[in-house]
């Protein structure tokens, strides 16, 4: 029952809480706000409210708006400049998870010497410590994915070497979070889901992971629960507020699970995959990988961790004989997933050939072993080739 | 939905955790060490343990050792005056609540000037604005009570005037808090019931405060299923190690309720008995208080509220006729105070008087009002006598 808990962002959660950004006691004077490649945040008027409200609570702004759905180093090191040479002292990361990772890791450069890959553990990261804490960091999520809302880590891609790795350390978790399931109803069926998924598997994999504790579990059933019930709704209607607020609440409740369990080796097998290639959304990768993942550690840990889950999301466990309980998560994942959409995915669709799985699994492991040492049975080369092959179609 | 989330303390949890003290990174150099008036953190090896690990850490300490079970201002001032005088530049509350609360309230008044009462809201308070933040505060919980370690609150009574009132602001949550439960193997029975029960009505009041939020209800439902299962073991086996973690950690998730939804009247009017009755233990004397409160609102507020406790609580509330469902939480609250060894209680027994139960209405209402305004139906005066006096015996 030992756990250790931190995570000090103070979050406004619910239907019209970005306004509270204008009336919150803001950490700096000046703040480089970083939004994504797209038009949405324009379009949407997102990022005229963030500016006005801003302004209301004293502060000026400038723009980076360069963010890829897979965001890249070069970003990070070209936004810090940016965030130096206008004198920012604060960075606010507005859009889905990408624009908020992104938002941390310019934080962290802001304030910070050298190069954004001398602080990377894994791969070709030095693993040097950090000098200095991050500039102050708002959240404001306007998607329902990657909980980084609610947690201190950071996902950046080192485009030269395709390595796709995590970072986060206490001045990485943001000083405010706003997730405001407005922002979130015009988000498309087909990125819904994915997100969606991706929080799901937040969630699942902080259960299966070693490091689990009774408090990480108290938000990753809740969010299992919840996303089982609500995320094929909200990607039924978007329009559905309710069903937008409890994936929102969701996904905000998977980000307490990475702050207070882990992410488990699915998610290192996720990066290898849209590390080398770009274009495969993160959710849509791990739901790819999910089922034979899954299905790989039924017998090797144990069954009460699926049977959990599964009840979790609806199932009459206790109806099944023994043998079969834990295959009840499964059953559930798979309802899940057509339920959401995308039981069509296909690996092959994404241009993923069954000849470099095995390069995958190696990249998996080099670039993001760490999270290999969290799985409550360790995968061989060989095993997570296997589940590669067997998630392939 | 909406809510705001801020618990920025750092916790470590789980038997052994007290080590964990001497590897931190300490927020200072030199400690003041709050303890009781009593000898149990001596006898029992505690503070000397405490100082050893905190001089491991590189910091000095200094000791008070006057808190009274009901502290008091004087106590605050004169332990503020200490740190002061010995340039201490972090206080430990080391014990039950009681020591932890006044730790939080030196720790403020250490680094403010005036008194303690100018910035008090409610009673004689002068409610002025804090100038400055408390010293950094460690919390080690001796007991499962307050839940302060995962909490800014602080209650201390003004002698004089018999007002004990709450205080807390963003600089009073602890900076680290460490739950610890094989501090807890030695408290005697009665102490492991009023403490608690008194977590146990942090998080039932949590629930029926007009401010519960998906999130609190996620603390309180999981801490109220954890209590009605437990605190009986630990009081009848106190060396049942794994009922005084579940009850430690129930406390704990007891004091995220605190932080995210709030206590209600029943603490105003318990904080009435126990300022003008200080020798009553506060948890007794909400277990005195409670059956008459919450059968008060049965019917003004939603039946759901109870009907989940009663569930969370292992009533079968389904096989009722809809119309008893609510007072199933009544029957599981009086079912755990029986197995809690708590059903022979009486306020006479600690000398209060039907005729002063006016009295205390109106000192409840003057002193700790604020809380009357968190219920979901507002109590009148005459409702708080009335309250009052179904609990009398
Ligand atoms: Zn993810
Ligand atoms: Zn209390």
């Amino acid at each position: 029952m030992n756990f250790s808990y931190f995570m000090p962002s103070r979050i406004f959660f619910g239907a019209g809480s970005l306004a509270r950004l204008g009336e919150v006691k803001l950490p700096g004077h000046k703040a480089l706000i970083v939004i994504s490649a797209g038009t949405a945040m324009r379009k949407q008027g997102y990022l005229d409210r963030v500016i006005a409200l801003l302004a209301k609570g004293g502060a000026a702004s400038v723009v980076f708006d360069k963010i890829q759905p897979n965001p890249i180093k070069s970003h990070v090191m070209e936004a810090a400049a940016l965030a130096r040479a206008e004198g920012c002292d604060f960075v606010v990361g507005l859009g889905g998870g990408s624009s908020m990772d992104s938002a941390k890791s310019i934080a962290l450069m802001a304030n910070n010497p050298g190069d954004y890959w001398d602080y990377i553990f894994g791969g070709s990261g030095k693993g040097r410590p950090v000098p200095n804490p991050a500039l102050p960091i708002i959240a404001i999520t306007t998607t329902a994915g990657t909980g980084t809302e609610a947690d201190p880590w950071t996902v950046i891609t080192k485009e030269d070497t395709h390595e796709k790795i995590g970072f986060g350390n206490d001045s990485t978790f943001p000083t405010i979070s706003i997730v405001d399931p407005e922002l979130m109803l015009s988000v498309p069926p087909h990125l819904t889901a994915y997100q969606g998924m991706d929080a799901f598997f937040h969630a699942a994999e902080g259960v299966i992971a070693s490091c689990a504790s009774p408090i990480s579990d108290l938000y990753a059933f809740k969010s299992i629960e919840l996303l089982a019930r609500y995320l094929p709704v909200a990607v039924r209607d978007g329009a559905d507020k309710e069903a937008r607020a409890q994936v929102a609440f969701a996904n905000t409740l998977s980000g307490f699970v990475e702050s207070t369990s882990s992410c488990t080796s699915e998610h290192s097998l996720e990066h290898a995959l849209s590390a080398l290639h770009p274009e495969l959304p993160h959710g849509a990768g791990l739901t790819m990988l999910s089922v034979a993942y899954f299905e790989f550690f039924i017998g090797k840990i144990p069954d009460a961790l699926f049977e959990k889950m599964a009840r979790a999301m609806g199932e009459d466990v206790d109806a099944l004989p023994a043998a079969e309980r834990p295959k009840a998560f499964i059953v559930a994942l798979k309802k899940l997933i057509a339920a959401s959409g995308l039981a069509e995915l296909k690996l092959s669709d994404y241009g993923i050939t069954r000849e470099e799985l095995p390069a995958l699994a190696r990249n998996a492991r080099e670039t993001m072993g760490g999270l290999f040492e969290v799985d409550r049975y360790t995968l061989s080369l060989d095993d997570t080739v296997a589940v590669f092959e067997k998630a392939w179609r």
